[in-house]
């Protein structure tokens, strides 16, 4: 049994793992970490969890917690991670971490978007970015996984095909995304009442939401970029916030290349995610419902292209604290340890 | 493995059935019966599925589908059960109906409520009522299993104890009941259009609601009532219906028995359901919410004694589609084969 | 024009005053006060209000407001409005206060339902409990009015005209309650997240929720009793937390008296809510959903007679923030200020 | 007083309209048409309207209702007005088309898109596109007046100004829209049943909504070109379904022409709407949400410019059923009839 330790246990991703976890055959919680509830019962805090889970809240000791376990789940707020980690710890237990700290290669780009000084550029460049389907090989041996952000998991993976076999145009990109309202996380703020998300529709962080450097960064390697070299695709992200618990929408826009044809888009997808387990390609003119994810660690993209502009719409729906977070945090999990990448993520879809 | 056929798979209880048996260990789906949608593919009617059921529906041939399955799950309108039974059928296969047509143990009563004649009553008296944690036993050898609406699951289980044991004063009974919208089903009909269930909250059936007789029946056998000689608990019940997907919660009261304490009513329930998997006990002064066991199998069970009245509140709260339908019927399904009785169902509650 | 004044204008149930007097045609708001967010613009905290209010937020010194002011609403915390108000006040202002800190004729209910001292007991006697349909006479020479609780106007105006002609045994009345969210108000609590209320029903304060004493006093002056000498009627009172915007709708359970028929029933609504505005009797087997009066200062009543069980099942439905709240509290201005009743507030209900 | 007729007056644009004239000051509603429900009191079809309407439904007999009414509106499907329409209706009343009838003025187009043969095309000249803030001149001498689309509203509303004055580039423009789930009518359908929507968002119509066409030449006419000649911008559309009742946000993306600046789109914002009532501006990098102007006939618009990749993001929200149909509608009539253009139209955004 593998032995897991969540710090952040109590956030809305860290309780996805935990549900996950209870559910998986080879694994085994020894820590569920949460500094807001110290030594209170986690099945308080999570009543669903009432008669699952028989322990208490610990705190976010990270040297201990490397003794105890084999690997170790930040889902913690951004810097936590960077502020933790050493050898001591990486030496004994494996990191996924779910939150910023290692996902982007350049500091610059990290500290321009997040606003704060890295605590750990050292360990920036081993780091390996966790989007299974397409770093696998890379991910198997890791120490430390960055665990992909929600709206850039469904953004990438609907668009990296066709990037990399240079389908579009990847100065047009343009992508419109949409999610549920649990990516906001648990904390008491007041623009995530119910009363202020119920029955409205908002876009946020405009032109300045800090998924936008990730997707860009790893488009720019699908397109071949020297993107640590100063070359990077720029798009524009825009989420909104959606009144329901869970999900994401990607709608991405872009201009085909010369000559590019419906069957090269098929194609592309075809070749990229034809034996991914957990990508469904619905494709031509079919397009994905986040409600058809939900619970499940899918990914659904769908397409068409519009003849009269020469674009491309693509949309790819996911369920955000699954495949975006905690689904996909297991994902990694599983591939460094040496299992059936799928193992007890094989969740079929909850509707309604 | 167990070969299972669906009746009705395309309902809202019978989709529920197919996520719950893709996901049970010792079965294999054989049938996917769907009047509405003979020979389209199972997943363009449910997306969810896509990739995971590969199958076209059938129509309703009880007969063919006898030879095929071992156990037959009816998820069908009130009389299609009746009115298709046969020697035959149950010589090869078990039935579990989720209809309400052997539910009630009086003709009269079925007939009066349900207003329609009914069209088997030759195998009503075999029939057993599969409120698993009450009827366990009876299941066993059942051929026909009448699967417990989600109302009643919901309300008898709550009081069940309490009644048996004579703590509470039977003629004050009063369940108010509210219940999410995918207990109304898949029809298209415009009273549970979104825009008319969203936004508000209704009763509906108030002192007409046919899952009363089946209460009041269940309830008379807890209190050692001749039902059938015509003794009969009454009771108000008076279901709302909840701007949410899934969920039932039932708000019962009744005037304690004389002398009964709290601490009557606490040893009650841990006499009943002290061992019982799916039965989770919260205990005095804590209520249950449906979020705690959506996509589960669980009952959550408070309750509260209100000395200025002397009246006991007790709450029961369960996924309507799960306990309230399929995952009962699978429950029943495990005991009828000598299975494990949570094989397939230890599903942890999902939350948000 | 009246000059109104508003302390607690940042609330949900102050808002609804602003949007209310923005539309009535005899008032002008002259104070947005607001404790949290003195000196910003009243228009950047609701949104809905940009290029309507042109103001900024003021603190809560009611002296100073009370001399600018014809009359102060003061939709603020128990306790705020009895620690402020005097004879200067009074004598310059009329007071409509929506917390419960002069809704309660008996100090030590008050003090045992709330849980602190009363802090003006000398003002308890002549401030008038202004649930207009009931006391319409005694409102219009107040100098204070205790506007009545969301839940307890919609249960009180349900069972008044039955209890005061004593249809129905007074021991046995049970309320079932369920309420839209934005009556938990806008502060930033985990409880009233978007991801925590939505896709849930849950009962909370079973048994001792506060306006359970405010609903027994007003039915026992209904009903006769000497109140303030210790008579009272008791009641079970419930309320649920809906996954909805506004609304309440409460669920009242009695026995008939004896001999009491529907045609009683039907002939005290009549009498009592015949020719009122804002009450509609939607009558015998007709029920009210809240969807029906969003909006508006309606109140919607419906009933029916089990004669299984001799009951009366009464609903009752509002929007808490119009009737439930702050449109009553302008249908009390209005009595007061001697305009017709319905001045400002023949509102249509919004639907969808 | 004006008298109105409403033909499909039980749609929910129709009875929209209803609510939005009964608190008009100047109009009286004469005829409550519905095909479906002749006969049927309409306080029945829509109980928000009991004791505020008394009146049954009447069929859509448009020569008797051109009698007794000075305005008709039509709030029907594609076809119907112009199936009916002639000139003796015109000669004694106006006709306000909520409809796409008479909105597009390329019969070649409408019958592309909508997929039916025009079966007045000889009134379509003489009609006029009813988008108040732009054709007012040309509205108030109309006969037949062709109500826009709620999308169309909405997207062309925010980039009319920009598009005029050659700020942003016509062949980059992509508007992907988001609505509430009322714009999908009250027609008893699968996909607009609650548990289908709720809970979920989805993209429909991909690159062939109705409404792309429509937003293609008023756009057209902004730039100057000779639409009817065969010149158009050609756009991206994209609409999803939202799980809310009422609100369109349509989040609108452009390059920025050669040299535009910030303050060259604040500058055209201001000089086209800056005394318009209806739309408010809320500036450079505030974003509109569709909960602040719920109820009401505002349309709220915000803007960026992302100098990273030289785009605009503009924002632009309404009320569906209000600025997007009915509300338009009786400004449409206001014009008509020489009334101040905001009459009955102040309606205060209801929140939350």
């Amino acid at each position: 049994m593998i032995k897991a330790g969540i710090i952040g246990s109590t956030g809305y991703a860290g309780a996805e793992i935990v549900r996950l976890l209870l559910q998986h055959p080879e694994t085994e919680i020894v820590w569920y970490g949460s500094r807001s509830y110290v030594d209170q019962n986690y099945a308080e805090i999570y009543r669903n969890m009432f008669e699952l889970v028989d322990e208490k809240c610990l705190n976010d000791d990270m040297d201990e917690l490397a003794e105890r376990a084999d690997v170790i789940f930040t889902a913690t707020p951004q810097g936590l991670c960077a502020s933790l980690v050493n050898e001591n710890i990486l030496s004994s237990s494996k990191i996924i971490d779910l939150s910023a700290d290692f996902r982007l290669k350049r500091t610059d780009v990290y500290e321009k978007w997040y606003k704060r000084t890295h605590e750990a550029p050292h360990y920036i460049k081993e780091a390996v970015y966790g989007l299974c389907e397409v770093n696998r090989d890379k991910i198997r041996n890791a120490r430390i996984i960055a665990n992909p952000g929600c709206y850039t998991t469904t953004s990438i993976l609907t668009l990296y095909p066709l990037v990399k076999d240079g389908l579009i145009d990847t100065d047009t990109i343009i992508i419109d995304a949409k999610s549920g309202t649990s990516g906001a996380g648990r904390g008491a703020k007041l623009p995530n009442l119910f009363c202020e998300v119920n029955e409205s529709i908002k876009p946020y962080g405009v032109a300045t939401h800090r998924h936008t450097p990730e997707i860009e960064e790893q488009l720019s390697y699908a397109a071949g970029l020297n993107y640590e070299g100063g070359e990077s695709i720029l798009i524009n992200f825009t989420p909104h916030l959606v009144p329901m618990n869970r999900g994401i929408l990607a709608t991405c826009y872009a201009k085909l290349a010369d000559g590019v044809t419906a069957a090269d888009i098929a194609g592309s997808y075809e070749r990229q995610y034809g034996s991914e387990y957990f990508i469904r390609l619905l494709g031509e003119g079919v397009f994905p419902e986040t409600r058809w994810v939900e619970g499940s660690n899918f990914v659904d993209i769908g397409w068409t292209v519009d003849e009269r502009t020469n674009r491309l719409i693509a949309c790819g729906a996911l369920d955000n604290l699954v495949k975006g977070a905690a689904g996909q945090a297991v994902q990694n999990m599983n591939i460094l340890f040496g299992l059936e990448e799928n193992t007890g993520l094989k969740l079929v879809p909850v509707f309604p």
